[in-house]
């Protein structure tokens, strides 16, 4: 099978190369999306001050912005980041949490969405609705469920940003606007631990690092990230969301050929 | 048992209906505040940007407070979210974290008394004498022990304040200046985790986000929490203080109405 | 043998004594630094405010400066916080997380050496390299390996910094410029999990609040960290890097005599 086969190769590309992500993301998520990336293979660093910004994001092999808990400070600096990324190349993605929930998020991601050029956005349904201008409820950074035709507005997202969009919830969206993939691996126990939405966005900022087709690093990403949920759950379900959490850092370390041999759920549309 | 059955309720309430509360912490504990209010059924979100807290507290089924780690910028932007929380009828809970421990502190802590309508104010013995400007040593961020009449000092500083105290320590008080409750459940490893009391904090927020009764809420959560930590610190307590950590999480999302019924220790003074 | 026991006094002493330990660190670690210090048996705090540091630092038994996510407020706030350590006698530990990765990581070290009377500097080759002006690469904050002899480039950076330099890798090397000790505990799984090296610093500040002399209180925050490390993997190697991480704490807490004299591997040169 031709994803799969591509899939494995972009894992082992990222335990092989072990890329620099740089991640200006929020304060409830760092230590535990540093984690993830290390047990994935990849090199975590986070760097925030507007002094250095723009060196780090240059030497990285992606740049990850996450508004969850931003300060005006922090969109200052995001924006000479993603300035010095988008000059040497560095792929930017950017997860917009939270948006809806207040103006300032929303407007915020319209602003790093107008003056980056964005290769990624990586969101749920309620999120990606509201940065398109599309009128979707939101409580606090945790988006609504089901409302939306999940494809039809993660295409239409794709096509309005001329970005790639990983729209994640039940299924998974991933889309340039042209061609689609929706994916099916994953387990409820990631909506219970915090950050696995945050944590998904910098494995994608790890794949980009690795693969110039970022359609498959996004595809690589979520189909690596739903497959390690899935065996962390049978591992750690019945115990609770603590051991969950951990189970799926061990899990992010182990995932192999095999696994996604066994599970891999996804397809092109 | 009239107690028990309320407590049940609660937690239920909490379970069934997810109460978003915005917490404004402290960057030590916010990712553990997070996956506590998870494990519990809670919706957590922060948020700490002037520009969005007004937005985000008045959606808030609670507003928590903490000082644990404040900047400037901080109090500023905590006022601005009390007063929001205060015009929509949101309570709002002030964990004043090593309130004592610095003239900063102990003077941010009155500012925030002062300027904003407090539902319930959650510390140890220490933080809440030198909030009330009784004498008290503090070391660092973690209050002395067993200096105070615990009982009275509560019941003081409720009065004087004219807010709800839940004083946490080997026994807990929680009162209302006219009806007390105290409290035996809990253990020792709560104090070799960083954040139990910061947590504890957050889900005082849960509990008053779904039951009126305020003095109510603050005994479902501090008895939900402290049965909580027993039967963590019996699966977990001989491998040590990471393991408990984790067990408390799973915990959190495991306490019923049995494990209540077995354990329940608290009682109307 | 007479450095195992006065490494078994100063763990004793810490855990008798439960120092304050004042850490001015990065948002990436706070949580596991202050739980890593608890595990240990010391008291964590954490305080970031200019209108605070200098009290705080100064009723610490030591102050640890961290520059892994610094901005420039927080520059600031931690020359405040040296200045009242020196002036109060308490030991300052710095760690230039990241030092050479940027320009401004480069110069704030400086200005940080230059400014304040450091009693301990640990980091990694690369970052020694980079603060004592020698060339070296650095990949974001996670150091290169093997490039230096590393005992030879401790002792040059000792000496020309005039403080004590605990330099960790493969092998780890404590020097003040004249008596080196080099150490051979720890294990790899510790560069999965991050924070690890930021959390020693730390650690070394709870052994210099307990042991005047400083080399010693240096050889035993090595010894008890890479023996403590050595035990965790064994336990936990296998999961993978969540569970190393959790056992890892619950070993610091449990390191004993009996471990360090059937473990320690640490000679004066």
């Amino acid at each position: 099978m031709m994803i799969l086969n591509q899939i494995v190769e972009s894992i082992n590309q990222v335990r092989e190369k072990n890329p620099l992500v740089h991640n200006m993301t929020n304060v409830v998520v760092t230590n535990f999306t540093a984690n993830g990336l290390y047990a994935l293979g990849a090199s975590p660093v986070m760097a925030y001050a507007k002094e250095e910004v723009a060196d780090m994001a240059q030497m990285a092999g992606a740049l990850v912005l996450n508004i969850g808990t931003l300060k005006e400070e922090d969109v200052e600096a995001m924006l000479i980041a993603g300035k010095s990324a988008n000059e040497h190349g560095v792929p930017v993605i950017f997860d917009p949490v939270g948006a809806g929930a207040t103006v300032y998020r929303t407007e915020t991601s319209c602003r790093i969405l107008d003056e980056l050029n964005v290769s990624v956005i990586r969101g749920n349904a309620a999120e990606l609705a509201n940065v398109i201008g599309e009128q979707s409820e939101i409580k606090g950074v945790d988006g609504g469920s089901g409302r939306h035709n999940s494809v039809e507005l993660a295409e239409k997202a794709a096509k309005q940003l001329d970005t790639i969009v990983v729209m994640t919830g039940k299924e998974d969206v991933i889309t340039d606007g042209q061609s689609t993939f929706i994916g099916r691996n994953g387990h409820p126990m990631l909506t219970k631990v915090t950050g696995t939405g945050c944590l998904l966005s910098s494995v994608v900022g790890a794949f980009a690092a690795v693969e110039k087709n970022l359609v498959l690093a996004c595809v690589s990403a979520v189909s690596v990230y739903g497959v390690a949920a899935e065996f962390a759950a049978e591992q750690s379900a019945k115990e609770g969301p603590g051991s969950f959490q951990i189970e799926f850092l061990n899990q992010l370390a182990k995932v192999s050929a095999k696994h996604l041999d066994e599970r891999l759920a996804i397809k092109k549309k």
